[in-house]
């Protein structure tokens, strides 16, 4: 039997997608998306290094597909079918846009002689995820015409590309399909479509030696290339002082950490003062940080692929070049003195009590190199606050948009890369948000450890000053759930293990399992906000 | 201390969307909704007949509020933070545009100086959800001219109006705010909107009278004005049967019920055919009708205030005015052979087996007028064709999308509507898309039976072309979750009963509890695809 059109096609779509490096795949199962489904799976079969996952609920497959692609830095397919399984996959589209990960929705969709017309399970998906998106083409994969192929090969690969170049982001491809639906499985026809390479220019600057001689380096979240050694390098060289953001993956030893709680009890005197920072990376964990620079009115270098997005609108030059060949580029004129102010920070005594003990402890016994994914609002403030950089620098969080929503299936789909145990720190609140992610833990036996700060509710809130209009904060804020995280880990086949103080978690983490584990710390919010405020010895 | 201007506008805001009608709001916590939120929580104080709900995950909540919309037929307020939290409301701003639902999404925002440029939580939430909303407007609460007030009272009622008429559907109002967020609360001045009245044009038609004799109604899903009566009256009076959906809220045992299931086992014979088809409502739940008009080529007149949307594209004259009117104007021969023959279709016995068995128990015990939720794949195909309309008209289902997301929470939100017990069945892959909405049942203690058909999987599939792609099958499309449905119910605090057959329901429905209760009945989806051919007779 000759190939159909629309299993060539796909075939095609499927073969440019994959010899662009895209191996990962996250599928969720629909009636449109049968043809693409089903020849994904047998291209699976004979292929070792590609990996389908299958995810019911869209919303968690979308930040699951996310979570590989933010640790891979490769792009990462979603496959989902025609309707509000597009739609779910919107605030997983939009935390990449913002944080500048490559993802490659494949929305399949009703032919276009159903659009608009009061056709079942058929939205406007066009463009449906607005500005979130890189760039949009829309395929009509059972059109028997060679121009039609040519055309899948070469927009693949060019798109794959796209959302790789800086900065990364996601895309969008339509594929509207009439039924039938089903492809022609087995069939033996070698589909190869010719590669297509994209060359990568560099852009760059004249050598420059800087006539500042008290020079700060600023590293924010970075997940983009990988610049840690360049820039341990250039501290080591001039003797100037990094501020690592936990999420910077350049914090070490050699840096400093906790800048916000330096900040906060005030530890940061005049003589601190730096004539210039050189900022690198996405916004800083700590929002202290930057109205510091601003308020003490610093001249600001930013550096990145990325560079000039600053919301508190104080940097003085942007260099939107590769933070690697600037280092490069740069000379400074070493001043030890500087340096050891800065250095000598890192021994300042921190009294770590409540729920920041639990950062405290991983900090101190996690495996090497372990990689850990760390939850918004209150969790991620303790980790960037306490964490030395002393055993691990692969910290991530969803810094984009910063939402509570699919943090689990964001960390599960980055344990899914490896089979080195990660660990995710996440509160209560954040964990329901998200819980129908545990489902790819159990089905998949992922290796993650869940670490649930439980102190029923949004913990955050006590911070701000809303705890003072006391006879609506629990309703509005406070939001008690009172889940029984004991009945959540048994509903997803998950070991349970209580722990009464963070000190336990060096038995639990030296022991390993195979697959899930959910771990539960219970917390109080009130005494929480007592022990942060103490963290540095500050009585604000 | 005088007023200020965010908390006299965001009073003036709250006063016009209450003095228009809107009394129910759903709140999801964060801290840019702080000044809306405490305010909003004020305002319930004093007014008993406001509904405040909280709910932590957006996407339960916007299903939540789509649900109380969908049966008040009035508007219901959403208000959620800035970021990915106003994203999750995309699906169910979605299903609200195609079903035509009136939803209000108080998008609270980042203030303009922090777009585009870095600032977390900060997404481009201007007109966010694209084609999806009816109209968008920003308020700029913390602009103190009298100007800003006028409008903010002018507008919101405008809008409130706009979403009730028809194509009733969702829109946005985004509220950027800067810091400090605290509104003033238990301030004594008096916030007194002025009332806007707007008037409802009617449009008719000249008074008509129809020279065919052999003709049918077809009632599609009715989620707009209320026209039972005018139509029962109407069929009686000329002898005109009528068709009608299960959402039509027409079905009576007057009407012909499982037209899907008449047509696929030829029980429609040639003598059947109509001259001429009046249809109302949207599409149906049977894909088969609208087949059978068009493959017969029957004449169809389509009258409602959204008529005109028809995707088998098969309606020969359209009527863009309210069906009562058109009602009104219409007079037909009687032709009492005719209507008796139709009616002659509703004894023809049917071999109810299978997961159908629930549905056939539940037209049986159900106490008259109680409202259902019916999940969208296999449940409400079985409710379609076996629902005789003899004890309840209360059914409805989110028939725009057909989405299998966010079932649970609408079925809650409409539960929330009433004391009186209501019902939800749905299948075992739909519960587990939304168990998250499964909070709002315990926190609010909701009077819903939630009927779970656990096939553990997709059941769906089973029918389609898919199914003979054995190898591949269970991994892409039956995707058994193993759902301990007890597991489920205890999580959620809710009492849970196993059913082996679907009499068992006849006891347990007779002895109603307080607040929500998990029925399981565990089905088989391969013995069900047998049952279910075997409903008329077919062997299909």
């Amino acid at each position: 039997m000759a190939i159909n059109a629309l299993t060539k096609n796909t075939k095609h779509l499927i073969s440019a997608l994959y010899e662009s490096g895209v191996k990962n795949f996250v599928i969720s199962p629909g009636s449109r998306t049968t043809p693409i489904a089903l020849l994904l799976a047998e291209y699976d079969r004979q292929n070792d290094d590609m990996n389908l996952y299958i995810d019911v609920d869209e919303r968690s497959a979308s930040f699951f597909a996310l979570g590989i692609a933010k640790k891979q830095q490769e792009p990462v397919v979603l496959l989902g079918t025609s309707g509000t399984a597009i739609t779910e996959y919107t605030s997983a589209v939009a935390e990449a846009h913002i944080s500048h990960i490559p993802l490659i929705v494949l929305s399949t969709d009703r032919p276009a002689e159903l659009q608009g017309n009061g056709a079942p399970q058929t939205l406007p998906q066009h463009q449906i995820f607005g500005e979130f998106t890189k760039n949009y083409v829309s395929f009509t994969l059972q059109d028997d015409h060679p121009d039609v192929t040519a055309y899948i090969d070469f927009m693949t690969q060019k798109l794959v590309h796209e959302s790789k170049i800086a900065p990364c982001g996601p895309l969008q491809i339509n594929l509207p399909l009439r039924k039938p639906l089903m492809p022609q499985l087995g069939d033996k026809q070698n589909i190869v479509v010719s590669s297509l390479t994209f060359a990568m220019p560099v852009k760059t600057i004249d050598a420059l030696e800087l006539s500042q001689t008290r020079v700060l380096i600023l590293a924010g979240p970075n997940e983009d290339e990988d610049y840690a050694s360049e820039l341990a390098e250039f501290s080591k060289q001039y003797h100037v002082p990094i501020i690592a953001d936990v999420l910077s993956r350049v914090r070490t030893q050699e840096t400093i950490y906790g800048i916000d709680a330096l900040l906060k009890s005030n530890m940061i005197r005049p003589n601190y003062k730096p004539e210039l920072v050189i900022r690198f990376g996405a916004t800083p964990v700590s929002a202290n940080v930057l109205q510091w620079l601003k308020s003490e009115n610093i001249p600001v270098w930013y550096v990145g692929l990325t560079a000039g997005s600053d919301h508190s609108r104080h940097a003085t030059r942007v260099f939107q070049i590769s933070p690697t060949v600037f280092l490069s580029q740069i000379t400074v004129t070493n001043n030890l003195e500087f340096y050891q102010l800065w250095q000598d920070l890192n021994v300042k005594p921190r009294q770590v009590m409540g729920e920041a003990s639990i950062a405290s402890t991983l900090d101190a016994i996690l495996p090497e190199h372990t990689t850990i994914f760390v939850a918004n609002s209150m969790a991620i403030r303790d980790i960037d606050d306490i964490f030395t950089g002393k055993l691990t620098r692969n910290i991530y969080a969803n810094r984009g948009a910063n939402g509570i929503d699919g943090i689990v299936s964001t960390a599960l789909g980055m344990s899914s890369t490896s089979s080195q145990r990660s660990v995710l720190l996440i509160g209560d609140l954040t964990l329901f948000h998200d819980m129908n992610g545990l489902m790819m833990a159990k089905q998949y036996q992922l290796p993650l450890d869940v670490i649930v700060i439980n102190n029923n509710g949004g913990g955050i809130f006590s911070f701000l000053p809303q705890a003072t209009a006391e006879s609506y904060f629990e309703t509005l804020f406070g939001t008690p759930l009172n889940l029984d995280m004991k009945k959540v880990a048994s509903l997803y086949d998950m070991p349970y293990i209580k722990i009464n103080q963070a000190q336990d978690l060096k038995a639990i983490i030296a022991t390993p399992i195979d697959g899930p584990r959910l771990i539960e710390f219970k917390s109080n919010r009130l005494s929480n906000v007592t022990a942060h405020h103490q963290l540095m010895g500050s009585d604000k």
